[in-house]
């Protein structure tokens, strides 16, 4: 279905990256040896993978999805233990100084999700671990198969969720019940109660049809104009966060440039001749 | 089940506006030949209308629904797309600048709903696409026949959705991987889905039983201590753009001068007493 | 299963407080002859109890349940009624002014449980009216029975919900038109109905299973590092009230002293041995 | 200096409003026998005047002084005290209702000042009680004679202000401890602290010479680029009410339109060729 | 001048409480000895004394400053600095945890100040310095002697200032640079550049002279309604925090009941009658 | 007074960076042929050199000022101007689009300094316009000879100011009267002017006396606790951005490891032998 990427810019060690048609790439976590466990190169890696994504204008939605058995089992300990774990300074005040600073570095690796403008599907099979929530938590929208299952692992542990589970995951799902029983017990959440609770939007039989649904699902976005649904992106995530006056003055300061677009025009000639937007051709953004 | 009004206050070329007994409004929009989409005068009349609804001490509760075959087509693309497709400024700027006094006018006709302190229960039948969903997100309470269904239309307009859909329909349901797969893909949604995703409260066979128990509500509602009622609808706006803390000092400050009401006073006795707030009779608001 | 709480700390007189084995507390409202009708001893004792639990190191997660009947049919308005329906001041101003004082005090009687970073669960049975739901929207997680309902009761007494609910409550479930729909009405909700929109997360046959399933829970979280589960509750309430980047450079702060905890490397090392949290000793906190 | 308004759409008993040349307007209050008190017309006219002057593409500046003797003596207690003293209703609650929209409506009469994008200068002789200072707060600049001197007034009549002083004051002038003190006792300033804390820019020796630099200053301001002057002021308020980073979002949001401006074309030009912004003719916004 | 408080309830160790005539109450810190150094006593009472007067219906205005040869030393480090010096738990993550709650209460010392709805004076003479700086800063209005000096010293200690002069004396004086500059070097700033800056309101010169002042201004807020003073208190302190139309909201919800008070009926008449608030008997509050 | 960077990190080809002895970094502005006007280069390396500056463990202060005859004469039309003016697309949206991504990277020039930890000093001699005023603003202290001149030049050309000025100047400076002001008429500034409304701290005859205060300055701070001082610089933007119970919260968590300095044993005991912190050598950060 996907192509490699010719592009040198996507090439990476631990993520496979694919141009699909219709102006969508596909994102894998690509250490199927390792159960996709996020090493040192992982949470390097993606940051320079999305900010790419993000300048591509030839790219109007992105997949993520996991190789091998698995979506990822979380965090590597191993590769990352050491960071954590042995401190060469002895002043607690330094090195929390330089814990600090690695949480942020790490928090910006699902952050850069959410400022790249384009979509973002996340297509979840098996396990769903620790790191795992905190990535798909920063994604648009969630499909995953009937055996996929969830887990807020940080308190198994010693710590609190510290790059994004914690602060995206109450305002993805409605049940704030839930959620803190998730974070408290590190309990397993399977697909259907990940359904029903609105974690995900549609669960699938396996990982084929998984996928198929979710390059359908990123192909009908693709084929929209990008100026009208990354636009939307933006002011979503805006919306979230400010209150509903705010984001309605800052979605008035937005559109008054993006309502002069050509899209507009075409799409609305579209509508009145009875076509979609998939007869259009948009320009690249 | 409901009188013309008599007062001349809720004359409108758009919309048809009932008194209906026991404190209750019901506002139609009623352009049934053109599928209800929202024209010019609408989005002037539903800001008249309803500030004059906020103004009316006899009314405690508001029914909104559509009348003829559907709900609302949305915005009026013949009669509106003039004021945004065509330009007579040359300066992109100068362009942006009355784009954006319009958005703002027009997402005013929808936070009017809100702004207004009595209940508003959206009602709806069959089709509610693009500029119906604003409306509705703006609503407080949702009912809705088996046959309707919702649609964020404005990508395929080759916009994002600038009178509230964006800002308001996060806060309104639970799953957020829903509601931006609806905003980027301008899918439909059914009445069912629109049920378990907490869109609308219930469900009805048909119009006439919609319209029946949207009436039983508000009258219900009406039926309560308006003060109650209406402080309770600004607190709850309130809470939805702030903090918990900032919400409970703000409720308290409202609830120094509310508690002294008589309502408070007539309602406890009645209580005392096993009665009702029914067998009470409140002074306007 | 519980045994007396031996400390003289925890004697109350409208509070029945046990220590349970594994780090838990047990808080039962005890006024079951008057169906645990909340006084001003509930009001004053819930202050001192949950700032006692806060302060207690051996204490790592709390169960409050009501004695008897039913979890609570909130306020006790022969009890408090003179309090707000009795003024001796006759100047609006000054009679408000103490007004708000109080409101602020019973706040402070549900923001408690918030502000204890132990994890508190809810066990409800049978009713649970008004100040009931102020109380339970302040807790972590609820379960209830299967004849359990909550009923959202102010506005029948004539005023606006002032304690938590009208804040805490929109936040808490998924479905806002639900929640507009409570408040307004003050119709009971069932347990099923509570199940479907997330306020509770189980739903037990009777009082007995609810409570073995909420000490099995408490104690599945006590198992655990106090650092990782109460740095998790400190910020989940955090993220609610603020923006995700906010949230994120608060967790960031948060963990910068919290990772250098021990109990990070007990629990690292056990995960490596296949080991789980409850093979751990944890220290106090 | 100043013509007679032909437009019929500036009159009012209140006001005087005259057209200046250079696009600027200048808006007296004109009660001078009355010490130019603040009466229902003053309260109602300053909003339509302010929403006239808004849509009036014409205007680039506005100066706002005082006909007569003085600025303003504040409110007009015997035209407006009834409204506040004498109530009709008899149930505390209802009476705070009522109260509660006046006040909010009394809000709007200096708001509207903040929200008219055209810069307001503020020319302030003799005395600026009360009401006063409210509406100088909300303007954009102020200049004053010699004889000048503010009074924070409320206290004196048993209120806490509640137009405006109290929310733009402290943001207005540099120390805290000032404000604090002008608004506990209702103490005059005289127009030498008021420059050297800053709350007037400039202080000239009579009313003439003061109306002179005023205009100078609103003819300076009006020979801009009207996109750069009115952005300046949008994002200038903003500014004050958000934090930095949203800020500058904000201001990139809203200069993704503006920086496409023929005006920038045109200053750009005539700065490299040396000249200034009066010697570029720009259109009207 | 002032008279030993009859009321058993303000005795304390470290500081000198006094019922000044006219509703005043003066608080001196007392350990002259010690250079007035913030002890551990002076922690824990500047609470207890700040929550007693905030209940003291009879007080309406508080004066604060030092006894004997200087204001404060600031933290007593001797009393004190075995706290945060030595710690008996070795898991850093337990050291933080009970640091925390130390700053945090050691924080409220100096917010009590600004929750008591009483305006309060500070009267400085001599040095200010540290902790001194941060209870200051919470004070509403700053007076002081011409050898006063005040020190941000924290710095010097090796730590961030954490008990509240960051937050708060950046929106006390109006220039930053000046604020970064003393918060980094710990450099002195003399009672002129105190002036200057907005610091302080006034410069006396000697302590008799400063505190005949203070008490004259206490006196003169004292003769006015409590109810607008508190109210102005209130709501200043609330417009700091919020953004202009949010705190215009709380304003109007806030006099919605406060507009109710006799105080008002009584002020206006006395005005109308040439009167000051000084001819008026106002309630206590 | 400097030596040249012997790091081939600090290379730049718009900046000329020194390490000075004490931990002190200069950075200047070194286009002097070109009045030091900001080109692309400028951009891009000042992104590059203040990451690098925080990332240096050795640097604990930095001043930047100008090389040659001015501190600057802001952006580079002629090497920007291109950048804006010209636009290849055409349509407005798209254009729109590329100019926020611009304007967004420009903003982050000058907000490195802010995110970079090291007190940054500015010290401006002659002509600090446009582009220099925005630097400025982001830095934490100003100096300035009596011949400096500061101009907020934008709206001159066409345009509101859109890296920072608009943003950070308020929260700066005193007088909001003053500020806009300054921003709507561009006018100059002189160092008067500039020292009475705290722009700049302290002003100086020449460059020569005002570069030797401002690297004494610098050296005073360096010789501070890097713990100290730059967790104090992270909670003075903190502050400014936050209500000051935020602000307190923020600071107690970040207080809760830095408080385990050995920073603060040193200085403690250095205070108590009657030391400075010059006398104590504090580890590196």
């Amino acid at each position: 279905m996907a192509s490699e990427a010719e592009s040198s810019k996507y090439q990476y060690e631990s993520l496979k990256v694919a141009l699909v048609p219709n102006h969508i790439i596909h994102v894998e976590i690509n250490r199927p040896e390792k159960r996709n466990a996020m090493n040192k190169a992982f949470w390097r890696e993606m940051v320079l993978c999305f900010q790419a994504i993000s300048e591509d204008a030839s790219c109007r939605a992105v997949v993520i999805s996991g190789a091998g058995k698995m979506f990822t089992s979380g965090i590597d300990l191993f590769d990352l233990g050491s960071d954590f774990l042995q401190q060469q300074e002895d002043d607690p005040a330094r090195i929390a100084w330089n814990i600090r600073k690695k949480i942020s570095d790490y928090q910006e690796t699902f952050s850069v999700i959410e400022k790249c403008t384009k979509p973002v599907i996340a297509a979840v099979h098996s396990a769903c671990i620790g790191g795992g929530v905190d990535l798909i938590s920063a994604c648009d929208i969630r499909y995953c198969t009937q055996d996929a299952w969830f887990q807020v692992k940080e308190v198994d542990l010693g710590l609190a969720a510290d790059v994004g589970t914690l602060q995206r995951l109450p305002k993805v799902i409605g049940s704030r019940s839930l959620v803190n029983e998730l974070a408290f017990t590190a309990r397993k959440m399977m697909s259907e109660e990940a359904k029903t609770c609105g974690l995900v939007s549609r669960v699938f039989p396996d990982k084929a049809s998984l996928l198929s649904a979710a390059f359908e699902l990123a192909s009908e976005i693709a084929s929209k104009s990008p100026v009208a649904v990354q636009g939307t992106k933006v002011n979503l995530v805006y919306a979230r966060d400010h209150s509903v006056q705010e984001s309605l003055d800052y979605m008035a300061t937005w559109n008054m440039s993006m309502l002069q677009s050509q899209d507009l025009l075409k799409s609305a000639q579209a509508a009145m001749e009875k076509k979609t937007p998939k007869d259009v051709v948009f320009s690249k953004l």
